[in-house]
C-alpha cells in the first residue's frame, strides 16, 4: 500500500485526497498556512501536517504538488535538499506546466494530471475523470497502476499533447460557463438568471452522450438559415459587438462544416 | 379539454406532440409529404392525417406549425382560406420569427415558443422547459393557462425579447456543441472521440445548478494566468489561427470581467 503527501490543500485536494484514501494512506499534508494544513489534516484524518518541506516524511511515496503552476519551481527548489537520495516521487497535477518544472528534484518526477473541474464546494467523483500521465519507465510503474484503480480512463502523455487536452478543457468548461453568462445577460429582459438555459444546456450534454459533436450539431448555421444570422448578429452588433465578431466567426465555421460535410 | 392540430411532423413535433396528449387530444397531423403524416399519426395515435390544409377539421381549437421559419408565410397564405371565420388559432413555434408572419391569417395567431434543441431520437420531458408565449388577451387566454399545465417556466414575451433568448440558445445549445467538437480535435493525438471531456462538461454544468456562472468561472482567464493564455495562444495560433482569435477574445473578456469584479 502507498503512502501519499500531498502539497497545497486547495480545490483538487479535496477531491484527490478522498480518492487516494481509497487506494493507499496520505501521510502528511503541506500548506504554507501551516493552520490551513491543520484544519484540511483534521477534515481528512491526515495524521502529519505543516508548512516546512523539511518535514517530510521519508515514508511518503509519492507526494502530489496540487498548487499553481507558477509556484511550481519554488516548491521544487525547496523540495531539493529533503527529497535527495530518497525513493519519493513528486509529482505535479497541472494541464498546463512542463514536468521539466520539476528538474530540480532529479528523476524521481512525474505529472498525475486528471482532466476536470474542482470547486472546494464539491467532491468529485475520479472513477469516471480522464487522468494524464508522464514520468519515466520506473516512475511510470508507479503511477500507472495507482491512476488505473482510481480512473477508467488513464493516458500517458507528453507535454505537447497535454496541453491540447488542457487547451481543449478551456473551451468545454471555461468558455462554456462564459456563454451561458452571456446567455443570462441576453435572457435579463425576462428571466431573474441563467437557470433558464440549464434544461437547454442539460439536453445538449446529454445527446452528446449518444451522437458525435458532428452529428449533434443543430442551429441556424448548421441549416445553413442565413436569415437568422442576420438577425442575430444585428442584435448583438448594437448591444456588445465583440461578442458580434465570435458569433459571426463560430457561425461561418459551423456553415462551412456542414457545406463541406453535406455536399461530400 | 382542447383539440390539437399540427403541420410539420419533425424534430420538434417528436416531443411536442406526447406533452400536448398529456392536456388534451392532437386530433390531426399534416405534412407535405402524406406518407409521412400518416406514420406520424399512426405512432401517436393521431386520428387524422393528410397534406392538404382544406381537410383540416373545424375541431381543432390550436394549430402548431412546427416548421421551418422560411416556410410560415407560405403555411399561413395556404390556410388563409381554410381557417377564415373560425376560432381555430395557429401559433408558431419559433424563437427567430416574429408573430406578423402569419398576418395573413387574421387575429387568432400566436407564438409557443419551447427553449429546448430537439432530436428525433429524443423525447424531451416538456415540464421543465421554458415556454415563450405571444399573442393578444383573446390567444393568450387559451395559450397561458395550457403552457403552464405543460411547464412550470412560462412566459409572455415579445419578438425582441424572444430573439434574445433565442440567440442565448444559440450561444448555450450550438456554440457548446461546437466548442466540444474543437475539443475533440484538440485531443485527437491521445482520445478516440469526444467522450473524455463528458465528465468534465457534465461538472461544469452541474456547478451551475448551485452557483451563477460569475461565481463558477474557473481557468487561466479569471486567474489572470497570463502564461498559460499565452501558452494556448501560440498553440492554437499554429494549427488554427481563427480559433485562436475566438480564445483571446473570450480570455480577454473573462480577464476584464474580473478584474474589475475582483478590483471593485
Amino acid at each position: 500500500m502507498l503512502n501519499f503527501g500531498l502539497v497545497g490543500p486547495g480545490n483538487l485536494a479535496q477531491s484527490l485526497v478522498p480518492a487516494l484514501q481509497n487506494h493507499g494512506k496520505v501521510l502528511q499534508v503541506f500548506s504554507r498556512d501551516p493552520l490551513r494544513a491543520k484544519k484540511f489534516a483534521e477534515k481528512f484524518g491526515v495524521p502529519l501536517h505543516g508548512a516546512d518541506y523539511s518535514e517530510l516524511s521519508p515514508f511518503v511515496d509519492v507526494l502530489f504538488l496540487a498548487i499553481r503552476d507558477d509556484a511550481l519551481r519554488a516548491a521544487a527548489a525547496a523540495l531539493k535538499s529533503v527529497i535527495a537520495g530518497g525513493d519519493t516521487i513528486v509529482v505535479h497535477c497541472s494541464g498546463a506546466a512542463p514536468l521539466s518544472e520539476l528538474d530540480d528534484l532529479g528523476k524521481r518526477i512525474g505529472v498525475f494530471y486528471p482532466l476536470q473541474t474542482f470547486s472546494s464546494s464539491r467532491t468529485v467523483d475520479f472513477s469516471r475523470i480522464p487522468i494524464f500521465l508522464e514520468g519515466d519507465k520506473s516512475v511510470l510503474d508507479v503511477l500507472l497502476p495507482l491512476a488505473r484503480s482510481m480512473s477508467s480512463e488513464v493516458f500517458v502523455a507528453d507535454f505537447s499533447s497535454r496541453l491540447k487536452i488542457h487547451l481543449g478543457g478551456v473551451f468545454v468548461n471555461n468558455f462554456v460557463n462564459y456563454f451561458v453568462r452571456c446567455a443570462e445577460t441576453l435572457a435579463s429582459d425576462l428571466a431573474s438568471d441563467h437557470k433558464i438555459y440549464l434544461p437547454l444546456l442539460r439536453e445538449t450534454v446529454d445527446k452528446l452522450n449518444c451522437l458525435s459533436p458532428t452529428e449533434a450539431q443543430t442551429g441556424p448555421a448548421r441549416r445553413g438559415d442565413r436569415e437568422t444570422i442576420v438577425k442575430h448578429s444585428t442584435l448583438l452588433q448594437k448591444s456588445d459587438p465583440e461578442l458580434a465578431e465570435v458569433y459571426r466567426i463560430l457561425s461561418r465555421r459551423i456553415e462551412a462544416l456542414y457545406r463541406v460535410h453535406e455536399g461530400a
